[in-house]
């Protein structure tokens, strides 16, 4: 296939909240209470709400930069791609990347919300409601077959959850941006049937429960003193630890239809993972009393499961041991591991490389997204505009860098010494 | 190669130590002092040690029991195959299995034997000294070219470590028994200068750094209610934390011939992660400043570390993408993830899939370990007498079963709550 004739859906991008995005949708009575983005006097913009500092809002949106300015910075808006933040800035970013269509995942709130709780559920209802309607009706409206909408979570009551869940399918959302380990936030494990009324309205709505990398707000670092490259290395294939606890866990066997997706970890090592879970049920099950109705753990893993890449060569090599219909590829704009502009090229090599034929390119780029998430692009806009080709001349001129403020440009020492302090701090949080 | 040709030498086996180990090696002040083993009321046999009580000797010492009687049973000496702690019923058990040579980790002291770390240095040091000389002297001294002798470490105190490594090396000993995580265990992490005297006497002596699944002191539970198999799944892909702080640590670079082993960790993930450290160093080397001297961390991976592996048909696969010379087998004998008596159909069955060539065989059954190791089995034992099937042909008639006491087999139901509470005290532990 040629490069510029692929289809890109990208099943994980990532959202930088613009300032007013909850003025058109919060009661009136809670606006003075909402978060709310604050310029620090050194540049960086935060989100205030209550006790709480997001300390910074445009961490990782590197986007355009050059690699050496990667790090903890940037930290403000008006450091970073306004695509980051403006819809009609993303969609011509998209269009530059060659990306008909995205998903994205929330910054502030958390990948599950949790900044939203608070002592006063219909307040924290209230904002849940407002970020999704916003994100529904504002951004993903505005380009209607350019996103796959995405709910966030009640995550602290799952019978309000399952009602919002309901709600936003009525809207036409079928993907919830969940955690990958509720116990981990001190709410009930998966095992717990608390969760039963949101599994339920999962499945009546064909939502897919999206746990994203990093969302059970356990960090991946073995040491407060380890190198800033362990944690990124360790960062995707720490979903493993999801993986397993819900493939074994009770709601796969209860809810045949409940789809999850295991957003940015990777491909690669799902097909060691299978022959492990299947040796683990050929070793134990008869002590373990787990049972599958006759199938075996991989079996239920390609029922259930969607995996997502980036780029990862030895994943599309095996991608018929994954499974080649539990495959889709993604983009992580505007992160530091994406590779926008440029991941069609990235991409393209890749599937050259291994020889995969076209029909297994379109149910990796396009075509296992779209099923997954009840997503039909092609209702809005013809194919032969859907194309990397045509999406690109569309874009033609469009810049794609951005610039650093001069000042904000740091050395490679205070870059670390800014992310050792920051993991300090977040071990101190978590440990206390 | 015929299944009766190879020469299987097995990088990680344990023993269940025997209560009169120090008996010929502690100086006579320490030994009213000691570890001893007691036999309890309901039939356990438990290491007591000061205010320390190890709960069950004979966890997951299983080999020779039918899958159902699997679980945290059996708990007494009486209910577990003499091999697991008698040298001389281990080497039968060995023929039995077709297994040349074995390298054996420790049971109740811990894998870093941080169960003898004391208020007194002087005892501390003389418990590792004695269990050395005991493991050294007595276990493998009795059979010459059948085990790869291993020391454990004083992991309290870096130089007296080193000085045990030299010690034990002067003894002939290549192998350290180390931690996943020394951070973990309250100890300065792998990133602190303070190992450096430990780092220089490993490389001074040929000694390998063999970390094992499971040493870090940490669990792989995702949630206290997660099912027995999400533990078992993780335990071994969980040491690619270990493998990831060590890869981007300074020891690997100050000391280019460390070699560390992921003992038990498989392989089958190990391409997926080389490929995610090439990445991370090309997207992100510009502000972490790893410098590898020109190298690739992939290619800093293939010279210090090996990779272990019981069943791993992906992994044979693609064992070139790991490196070929970076892979040992093992059988994992007497835990319940070893196929023993029948490893070797298990292994020759995927070799035979996987049409791995004779040399490539031979060096991930036997010739990795010796080189690793600097083990040399033939210069004790004929190479004629070293295959599975001379080897089992000198065990003929050997019984490979063994009885449970009848009323030590408990219903799963029993087996899963006696799991559960054993999690419970472990995180409670952990906690605390």
């Amino acid at each position: 296939m040629d490069k510029n004739d692929m289809i890109l859906i990208s099943v994980d991008d990532h959202i930088i909240e613009p300032p007013d995005m909850f003025r058109n949708h919060l009661p009136a009575k809670y606006i003075a209470d909402a978060p709310r983005l604050v310029h620090t006097d050194d540049g960086a913009d935060v989100w205030k709400f209550r006790e709480v500092t997001v300390p910074n809002v445009a961490l990782n949106a590197v986007a355009g930069r050059p690699k050496h300015e990667y790090g903890l910075e940037p930290e403000g808006l008006d450091e970073i791609r306004p695509g980051c933040f403006d819809v009609h800035e993303r969609i011509k970013d998209m269009n530059a990347g060659g990306v008909l269509a995205s998903m994205n995942f929330p910054s502030f709130p958390g990948f599950a919300a949790r900044l939203f709780a608070t002592e006063d559920p219909d307040f924290s209802l209230a904002l849940v409601r407002a970020y999704n309607d916003w994100h529904i009706d504002e951004w993903c409206g505005a380009y209607p077959g350019r996103f796959i909408p995405m709910a966030l979570p009640v995550i602290w009551d799952a019978r309000a959850c399952a009602d919002e869940v309901r709600r936003c399918a009525d809207k036409g959302v079928h993907s919830l941006t969940f955690t990958e380990n509720p116990a981990a936030l001190g709410y009930p494990s998966f095992h717990d049937p608390y969760w039963n009324p949101l599994w339920q309205a999962l499945v009546d709505t064909d939502t897919v429960c999206s746990v994203h990398i990093g969302s059970s707000g356990r960090l991946s670092v073995p040491a407060v003193d380890s190198p800033p490259d362990v944690m990124i290395t360790l960062q995707p294939m720490n979903i493993v630890q999801a993986a397993a606890d819900l493939l074994w866990s009770r709601p796969v066997k209860d809810y045949p239809d409940l789809k999850i997706a295991l957003s940015e970890g990777g491909t690669g090592w799902i097909p060691y993972f299978l022959e492990r879970v299947d040796r683990t049920f050929e070793m134990h099950s008869a002590w373990t009393t787990q049972d599958f109705g006759g199938k075996v753990p991989s079996d239920i893993f390609r029922e259930h499961f969607l995996t997502c890449f980036i780029s990862d060569p030895i994943g599309v090599r095996l991608r018929n041991e994954i499974g080649i219909d539990n495959i889709s590829w993604e983009m992580d704009y505007p992160h530091s591991d994406s590779m926008w502009p440029d991941a069609p090229e990235a991409l393209h090599e890749v599937l050259t490389q291994e020889q995969v034929p076209d029909d297994e390119i379109d149910k990796m780029t396009h075509r296992n997204a779209m099923r997954w998430y009840s997503f039909d692009p092609f209702a809005h806009i013809p194919r032969e505009q859907a194309t990397v080709g045509a999406l690109r001349a569309a874009a033609a001129g469009h810049d794609v860098s951005i610039q650093a403020r001069s000042h904000k440009v740091t050395s490679a020492q205070e870059k670390l010494g800014a992310y050792q302090s920051q993991i300090k701090a977040a071990t101190a949080h978590t440990a206390s």
